[in-house]
């Protein structure tokens, strides 16, 4: 069990680019902007995957432009290919995330493409953020399961880490994106691909549809990862996964390692109020049973 | 890691003794005998505490007169005392359970009786209860923390779950009433319990107010422990505790087992179908992720 884990906040990106409701612009900024106060290190702020295909995050530049960034906390940003990475770039990203998936079929769906030809969409944008000296992180998805093609063999998830990871992505982030899995297999999964990819690498993702997020959580730290993603209030979900529902919420998981002594630096009663407030303008209740029950007080 | 879990349902007793709502008796029978076709081994039927302090339960004789009981399933009912004993037996109640809280001020609130007249109070219960060869489970609440006291020291939750198992109840199950508790502290607990109190007779019960319920059962699965309590739809709460929200759904409980390939001999299908009609009687969405995934396909 590590002693201290880095939260990475997705809620801005894989939290509202999957919510139903449109989130003005200024609230954007704003939810940044109070995400960055309560003690979290890294805030994934927006994406600049074209607004085709992610409408809600269509204002990327503008949100960009109107976060106040806060001394030591880092704002990543999603990026397709080069032509956004630029866009990023130009809005005053200094780090960016790809994306792909470890399913085939979920990749063709969701990007348009197979696997490797996101790979190789992906080796300028690594060759100039590394001239650049920018950060890249790297997300796989469906690694525990796809809607599409159904169970996703442990080989092509290690395969895809195993590539970004040696592309020059300094993290891997491996996501559940439809939730299907269980602490077992989340275990196994995270296991196959520490014995190619360094742990300290590696970040895990879960979506909390079946639940089993948080506990999906505490296999892998004690296993001895010790980046996780999360959502404030458990926002989002998956537009191309049938059922999919939020992201683990931020607040259970801060409440959780806490409880077991795991530094965050997080301050539980700000990222609390920050999702109920999220909530509200999302004109719903808090995907986080923490934030509810605090908020109920 | 056990191979086999045994789930005590208590959806029928702890869940809607809890719930706001008025529950017909003809829909807890149904409830009853639905939830005894999906597999169950055990399912506590209702409680015969005095309707003054539990009115959803007032039906309780004819709740278990209407039930059919299904060969091989066990339908404990819970009883405060050696008057709710008789009348337990008399409705043809053939176990029955008695319970207490870990912390004092909690179990002056709720039963208005310190825990040593609690118990007291138990002992002509076990007796006859030996004399009749019914098998008496205990309870005892509040182990995590206490909304009045704070917390629970770990002496007083040892003292209670050993004095319980000494006057013959032949298994305890160790609540935390008020779902605060995470899962280094539920391991703690469970195996300071253990060092006086066999494994094979210790259960665990979680309330998932702060969404921890399924990440401490990982965590006591993992010392052992083979008897989980779970509630369907995540019914119930408790109405002397300040924000608390309902038990651990049975549905996520059963999926997360079957992911890690433990045995339940529960059809989840069928349960979490059990769990969707429930909640439309209750008026309400589910309090399991996995009954609102599997509805919503």
């Amino acid at each position: 069990m590590p002693h201290r884990v880095r939260i990475v906040e997705v809620g801005p990106r894989d939290g509202l680019q999957n919510e139903a409701a449109t989130v003005p612009t200024a609230a954007k900024i704003e939810l940044i902007d109070r995400l960055s106060a309560t003690g979290l290190e890294t805030i994934e702020a927006t994406s600049f995957v074209s607004p085709k295909w992610v409408p809600q995050l269509a204002d990327a530049a503008e949100v960009y432009a109107g976060i106040h960034r806060r001394p030591g906390v880092r704002y990543p940003v999603l990026v397709p290919n080069l032509q956004g990475y630029e866009r990023a770039r130009a809005a005053g990203a200094d780090e960016v995330a790809v994306f792909t998936a470890a399913s085939e079929a979920f990749n063709r769906r969701n990007t348009n493409a197979g696997i490797d030809e996101s790979l190789e969409r992906f080796a300028p944008v690594l060759e100039r953020a590394a001239a650049d000296g920018v950060r890249v992180r790297g997300y796989v998805s469906t690694v525990l399961g796809c809607p599409y093609q159904g169970e996703v063999p442990l080989a092509d998830v290690v395969r895809v880490a195993r590539a970004l990871h040696a592309m020059g992505c300094y993290e891997i982030s491996l996501g559940d994106t439809i939730g299907v899995g269980t602490p077992g297999k989340a275990r196994t999964m995270l296991l196959a691909v520490a014995a190619d990819v360094p742990m300290p690498a590696l970040a895990v993702h879960f979506h909390d549809t079946y639940g089993q997020a948080l506990a999906n959580v505490l296999a892998c730290l004690e296993e001895g990862v010790a980046v996780v993603d999360a959502a404030v209030a458990g926002t989002g979900g998956c537009p191309y996964a049938r059922g999919a529902s939020g992201n683990l919420a931020t607040e259970d998981l801060v409440y959780m390692l806490h409880g077991l002594g795991v530094e965050t630096g997080v301050d539980l009663g700000m990222l609390a109020d920050t999702g109920t407030w999220l909530s509200g303008i999302l004109g719903r209740g808090s995907g986080s049973r923490v934030g509810r029950a605090l908020a109920s007080r």
